[in-house]
């Protein structure tokens, strides 16, 4: 039996709960799940530097042997998944929403490196946890507390 | 490293082209695949007897060494995944309106006894080859050897 | 201030933690919430006679000096509406797939004898909560104690 | 009997025919409807001042006894319902695309200050009448009279 | 320029106004629009008999030069329209839960015998309107007269 | 028989194998098919200019009696359309969530100039090949070969 590596990409900006479940969830699927920490959308405001969220991640992850953080080198998902010898790309859905984007995304990290891509359907308490709605909670001086591990609710109450 | 081991559940009625593809892509997530088949919907008008069909499924996958098939046993998927040692559940989604029936299936198989599902997109070129489209095309007297397996048309259009 | 009266209607096969949520939140919005009882799928193979049924819908209100149980006689359940004084409808969904469905019963009630239709959104803790899920649990002989009140545990695992 | 309060909240960039329409059934829902003129979203190039916006509102609705027109203070519009006294936020959907933004919104407004949303099915008439179609045609100089009150048509079209 | 003729299918039981709006909107795409009568889905319960709905799409359109109205011989609608040189079949969409299904079987047409699908949208006052309904508001002795042609609802109504 | 002029309007930046096969197929409908070639969203970040992509649908259509290649002159896209004697307009949708945004340009396009759209389904293989895809891989110094013309793919890997 050849080692199975998944690879979980995100921004974090903050990492919250569902991120947290989806994470030890897909890490039980592999020998080695690689938790990759990009910036990857330049576009949005950042909250936290990636630095922080790299931190945050770890921290999060810390006792974990199968869970391993990484900074994301700004290249293409799919190949640093080659890269790191993942053959599997670990993403989450919440709703029907969220599923053209991810198929498309599939679709072109099969054509361009043959990566995998397996979704997990995120639970239902986590069906409305997304970073965006942690970052504009924060923006009107609202707890956060109830959403994310504590030590993100820690770094972004001060 | 535990011996990871998967489940794909159908009733192959027939057998088609985008099943190979999920199966044969489900393999190599896990050190083992169980393909189940079972006569799952008995309200549908059978095409293939359950026998007919598992032999269908067992010759084509007669070659691999990560894949066994087996017939169900006609209790709940969940818990003949857990009694074979399965702890994920292969499914493979076409488009959005396949999500909602498999995000209450993951809650209940989570629920009940701790399965985890994991989602395979199907590639676009399976997007409309389905079961049910096979056996509408054989009801007009077409030809169904582009979307089954040779062994599949062979058995259907004697 | 004239009395504002709902109406919620259900077939309730049985009454689950979903609808009692939803009947407690729409009894809040008005003066008073009629809950009306009724066989209307007779397609459905029925779990409970509709006394039954009744019986235990009113059993779990019984307290409630808002919530008027009572039996559906049949008609048209706009018609109900408007005879028992009701003039909003209280439908509940739980994601995109229901929202089709409830928009063209508004329409047909606005435009029968212009009733008019609110939606609840289930809480995502009752997202998979269903009575057909519950009736598929119960026919492979599962626990159903976490989704539905007491009593309806007590009448349905007798 | 305690009054009950509901409140519609918009930007109004112009008011058109589907918020009367959602205004006038939302009043009769409640004792009283709150409809709080806000500037929402700082992104979106405006049309029309807030005040314009304020008066526009305030104009159309001048003859209801139970539609109390007001200006948004900028905090949270949860917030700003319980401050006013209102239960119950009204929202409108046209669609299934509305209706996952509306859900999320639906959580953290009853996880925040346990405010109640209802939602109202836009009719078919204005399934596609919106704030940014109308500002689309008149960037293109076309006439917006068949979609807007008459007083708005006036203000826009000088 | 060769003759284009197109072809619209349906079971027309009963034929409403959606259906004339497409069938006329239809025509003026085509040199020639042929309208397909047909008992397509034997499960359904027929409302009436597909003479009676033959000869009320007749009578419907009985003053237009370019839609031929025509018994369906119950085999397959794409090799009908391949037999009657039509090389574009008409379908109509209401919203995104019609959509696919109807692109499942513009794939099958086009593989089976190249005939290609436009797809028009019901106009909005529309988007209720189905054969369905209309059975489904006789069954409760409702007037259809609002959402049927004047001959329809005099054949239903005695 | 009048001559029946359809339109199919872009900024194919780039143009990609998906509007090729739409472009036939659309100009198979029709007597004649006018493409428009604008710079619809000047939002987005262009590639290549204006002309250049003009020109290489031109080159692309060179062959075809039926099809005329225009520089779109910036008004409303349904103005153009009467203008040039285009009765229908063509469009493509990949999947559900492309319809909302279809259906309501249809409706104003009606509304406006009385201009009717089709709807053509995209091919299965072309169902994640749009512009914005491509233009991502080039970002990525990933080869575009594979989902637009040669003559495309000789332009913008220069």
């Amino acid at each position: 039996m050849s080692e199975k590596i998944g690879l979980f990409a995100g921004s974090f900006d903050p990492l919250h709960l569902g991120h947290v479940d989806v994470i030890l969830r897909g890490a039980a699927l592999f020998d080695r799940l690689i938790v990759l920490v990009g910036g990857e959308n330049p576009q949005k405001s950042a909250l936290l530097s990636v630095e922080k969220r790299l931190e945050l991640v770890r921290d999060t992850f810390t006792t974990s042997k199968t869970i391993e953080v990484r900074l994301s080198d700004g290249t293409l998902t799919a190949e640093q998944a080659k890269k790191l010898g993942a053959t599997v790309l670990v993403r989450s859905v919440r709703g029907v929403n969220d599923v053209a984007g991810e198929a498309s995304l599939d679709f072109y990290n099969r054509e361009l490196v043959g990566l995998e891509t397996v979704v997990l359907f995120a639970k239902p308490e986590y069906a409305y946890v997304t970073s965006t709605a942690i970052r504009e909670l924060l923006r009107y001086g609202k707890s956060i507390r109830a959403y994310v591990p504590e030590e993100v609710a820690d770094a972004l109450e001060n």
